[in-house]
């Protein structure tokens, strides 16, 4: 019996690592969530049992009390199950709890990392979260917390340098820019960027005054990635002269 | 001519992207850094130029300013030129510049993301960056910033309820420690991981009051990551009542 978490990266199927890969050979059970890219069930055996327990939009969802039994079940009926998650499983993953769970229930564990969208989909986007003289940090945070509520750490985040990331905050859009306006940040780039790493990739930049009308403009929703800092603005020059520095610095370097 | 920035992932050779290998297959000049893992050099085609452009220890080390005309000359010479960096190439490995100087050149570039140590690391040590109840962000740090002071942001992040990762912060070690006592941390557990992912892995955990002396007794060192935070304390139950309240809850629903 064993439970092998492995995180499917931020969307492209080709993101997924060598070690995931062969985690999913060798599964007996295969359990996915919405977000993972149907390509990487190819990589499974023939035999194998491929279980969907998410839903992305609709009214049904499996909530994590189901699944963390089912877990249990089929590692106990078939081997090894592999619990298929987007991005990495440790951030904003819960991928903690299922290992807890399985634990609990004398089930041997492992974790293969996965690329968390929450840096790679800016990447892919051209906007690094840190570089030089532009950012020293970066936070990330969830829009969606157990309470519901954003958290009180962003108001702390606001305040520093550190290059903020939200994930899941689309719904809350107005409420992450107003605790940025608090602090006098209203010309700070903000970049959004929806369906990251995928051939329907689409992003809105704009900075705090203005991208909630960019947004609905644009009509980008979720699964989103909000990116609020000076390096939003590298993709399109909206940056401030630090950025420029940067850029002469290597001109002159040339 | 082409660059393509390749994210090697935090050492583990099999923790590299099906996109990351195919890059390397396809390249005609790999430029390498010192945390790369050598086996990821076997994915390189025979006629490949492979060149060394780092050092971990010792005197000598290739700085930025030698790297990116390097990397121009051989996009010039012999075509496709991949840049294997440790980790991921924008999370602090200055990736954006090498992309910058590149483009300046008229050299078209491309990003793979990798998996970051920053999360990575500590998941495979059983240290969840974020779980529900414990940690609902986190914030990555580098101890070593282009001005050699501890970045300003700390006396932030500390303050927050965010995990706080440092990289590249070993030798500020009592520094960083000192911020969070002044917050009145002291019992907050931290972590240290050396050689994360690999066969030498070594982890060493105590708390913001301890971890001084306790890093002292072990002889651990660089590469190392520090991890301040309640999830800190996961794999040896050194948290506090929360993560004893998942824990029970979790029971209760078996």
């Amino acid at each position: 019996m064993k439970l092998t978490l492995v995180g499917a990266g931020p969307g492209d199927p080709d993101l997924i690592t060598i070690k995931g890969i062969r985690a999913l050979q060798a599964a007996d059970v295969v359990m996915y969530d919405a977000l993972v890219h149907p390509d990487l069930l190819d990589h499974c055996r023939p035999d194998a049992l491929k279980v969907y327990v998410g839903k992305r939009r609709g009214a049904y969802s499996c909530m994590q009390e189901d699944i963390n039994p089912l877990i249990v079940h089929y590692a106990r009926q078939y081997g090894h199950v592999v619990r298929l998650k987007g991005g990495d499983s440790f951030v904003f993953g819960r991928g903690y709890e299922e290992i807890e769970f399985a634990r609990q229930h004398g089930i041997e564990t492992a974790v293969v990392p996965g690329i968390s969208s929450s840096y790679a989909v800016p990447a892919s986007a051209g906007i690094p979260l840190t570089t030089r003289g532009l950012s020293e940090s970066f936070w990330v945070v969830t829009g969606t917390t157990k309470a519901g509520q954003l958290s009180a750490d962003l108001r702390l985040a606001a305040q520093s340098s550190a290059t903020v990331v939200v994930l899941m905050g689309m719904h809350k859009l107005a409420e992450i820019m107003s605790v940025f306006t608090d602090f006098g940040k209203t010309e700070t780039p903000v970049a959004i960027i929806q369906n990251g790493t995928l051939p329907d990739e689409q992003i809105v930049i704009g900075n705090v005054e203005t991208i909630l009308e960019k947004v609905n403009e644009s009509g980008i929703g979720n699964p989103a990635i909000i990116v609020v800092g000076e390096v939003a603005g590298l993709p399109t020059g909206q940056t401030t002269a630090v950025a420029e520095a940067i850029s002469q610095h290597l001109s002159e370097t040339k």
